[in-house]
């Protein structure tokens, strides 16, 4: 039978992201991936987590095991409610949403704002994830480059000034992914200036915030917003467990309610046991300090990748910022238009690392950029990956 | 702030659902609720699953705490395709995506088919929760009446036949929702035949077809299909627990494809630990024997309540038809036009029903219809719910 007829014009020519792609075919035990977005799992509790789902299956079965209210569990919705309480970024007009990982909140959030044809304007290179919900939506990706300190404000107003049909911008301003870069305070405030004189809405992605190993923390757009215009997506997949699928959304109530019913008919609630887990885990421990010391080992292995990046990489042909947190690291190499052949090198020396390509608005365009992620291997794997792929860098440009 | 001029036109009439708003609503310990859709707890096998979840976390912390795969644990998806296999309803030409419940793959597989002002045909009444997830891709509904031995096929082929534009059939041929009714096996077969005439798809919805407690088991409609025509929904909800989220979808390849896609950019992947629970439940338990206890006891339960609908609901009033299996029990009272003052009336007096109108097609429209579940309840509980409704239908019919 043939399909494409029944298909929607949504998927027609959707394509995976890639780099999930390349998870499945790195069953190869040999290859070193810094192409993924994992956190460190050498410091998973899962000792405390596995008391804790046997203590609460033991106890309490009904509530672990039948369904549970789409707006999340109460408590649960009290630990998002603090995790955002602690940097300012949630109001009395703010409805909090537990959601199945961040990324089923942005891309509700999408779904109850884009029409077909809408246009939302998102760093360029941004995450891929979110660049395909926003895709799915039929929406208009409007891409402003990301500078060292963030989003350009110039591209932003150009870019606003000339479309009033603009309904939001989409944002990572911390530790981006996949440039690693910060948004600097000014740039902030410009946003949210920005934001009001255009009137359009702001959703801040912020997953990676609790993450910083030096420099000074920063407000969230969502701490600085007067008029209620940031929707504000955090997550506990990169300070507790990405397996666990937990994170939350803080909206103005009456977007909430709308996001609340498009969960309810997508996956009617989240997952009661974890829900139940990650109340219990902040009410026993004290997840700062957990948090504390994956920034510190993130801290460790960035300052790892960095040194051997000097070490191995061929002189001048590279160029990076090193990010002050988070867990992406973003490479250029101005003497070449198109990373891929380095790319498949790299695969042959058995190290994975994302092509820039797949972070683009336009994924055709060829890219000279690369992702680099240093949370997830240990170090002697860094410094291992990082040498083969300075060869291939050597051999290749 | 006004927040109206930001939401897409799919959000903007859409409210959720009443039933799912009334849950909120019970708190109050004294309501029996013959309203929701919640499997039996008191079978739920919380020690077991104690056990099982204390030693994942325990022995395998990064498998359970790290990011997975997007179709599904290898483990899990083995799992899925067994019970799909037992009701034959698997082939070579499928793949399975493991779901966060299937409600989630009943929503993706509309977003990958699809468009706006696109078409499905629906049981008219039917599930709610999948009736608003069509809404929200703005396809248009099609109703077709669902007769005690399931949708009427002439009804389904005047509709087919005069409007080439329809994409699929939506159905829950099987102790369906609301109706508890299940299609014949005539009409099973017939359904494939026109599907195959007018050349669309069907998605069957197959959450309760594990829970026969009398008559003859049929044959899945994906069973019968020859053509690669049937994408099958299949849940963990009603056989081993709701508050998992574990459900899965076969579908032929192509499609499931595209809804991996969808459902990448929804959660990035099911949540590892429930999915890694039910792999070990069903190694070292035979879920067979578990959901043999379930449909025993709902068969108890039905019997009871029907029992009780008899001795106290006010003579040739109320008409229904007891179902095979299933949770649901569907009630018509054909003297009125509409059931809302009984409902109000029953929520005085502390029981809970859902009035037919939530299941419509048409939902501002008024019905003389309502909903009963008898899985949730204890036998005693379902006796005083009943007794209040007489009550109650007495006194307003």
């Amino acid at each position: 039978m043939e399909y494409t007829n029944f298909m929607s014009d949504r998927v027609k020519t959707m394509k995976g992201s890639a780099i999930r792609e390349m998870f499945k075919r790195m069953a190869d035990p040999e290859i070193i991936s810094l192409a993924g977005g994992n956190p460190a799992a050498e410091l998973f509790p899962g000792e405390e987590l596995s008391k804790i789902a046997g203590k609460i299956l033991m106890t309490s079965p009904t509530l672990a095991l039948q369904y549970g209210t789409t707006d999340g569990y109460p408590a649960m919705r009290e630990c998002a409610r603090q995790r955002a309480a602690k940097v300012n970024s949630v109001t009395d007009d703010d409805a909090i949403l537990i959601m199945t990982g961040a990324n089923q909140g942005i891309d509700l959030t999408a779904k109850a704002i884009l029409n077909k044809g809408d246009k939302i304007v998102v760093e360029s290179p941004s995450f891929i994830g979110s660049l395909n919900a926003f895709r799915t939506y039929e929406a208009e990706l409007v891409g402003v480059t990301v500078e060292d300190d963030g989003m350009s404000m110039e591209g932003l107003e150009e870019v606003l000034k000339s479309d009033s049909s603009i309904k939001i911008i989409y944002t990572i301003p911390t530790f981006q992914n996949p440039t690693g870069t910060t948004m600097s305070l000014a740039k902030r405030k410009r946003m949210l200036e920005l934001a009001s004189k255009y009137d359009v809405l702001i959703l801040e992605d912020n997953p990676y915030g609790d993450l910083r190993f030096s420099g000074e923390d920063l407000p969230t757009l969502k701490s600085l917003d007067t008029e209620g215009r940031v929707i504000y997506a955090g997550s506990f997949s990169k300070i507790l467990s990405p397996g666990m699928r937990l994170g939350y959304l803080v909206a103005p109530k009456p977007l909430a309610e709308k996001i609340e019913v498009l969960k309810q008919v997508n996956d009617v609630h989240t997952p009661m046991l974890t829900q139940l887990m990650c109340v219990e885990f902040m009410k026993k421990y004290n997840i700062d300090d957990y948090i504390a010391k994956n920034r510190d080992l993130y801290g460790k292995k960035c300052a790892c990748m960095v040194e051997n990046m000097e070490k191995y990489f061929p002189e001048g042909k590279v160029k990076w910022v090193v990010p002050e947190g988070g867990i992406f690291l973003w490479c250029e190499c101005p003497t070449i238009t198109d990373i891929s052949p380095v790319v498949d090198r790299c695969l042959e020396k058995k190290v994975a690392i994302v092509p820039g390509s797949n972070f683009a608005i336009d994924i055709n365009a060829p890219s000279n950029m690369f992702r680099l992620n240093y949370s997830s291997a240990t170090l002697e794997k860094i410094e291992e990956g990082i040498k083969r792929l300075g060869e291939a860098l050597t051999e290749m440009l």
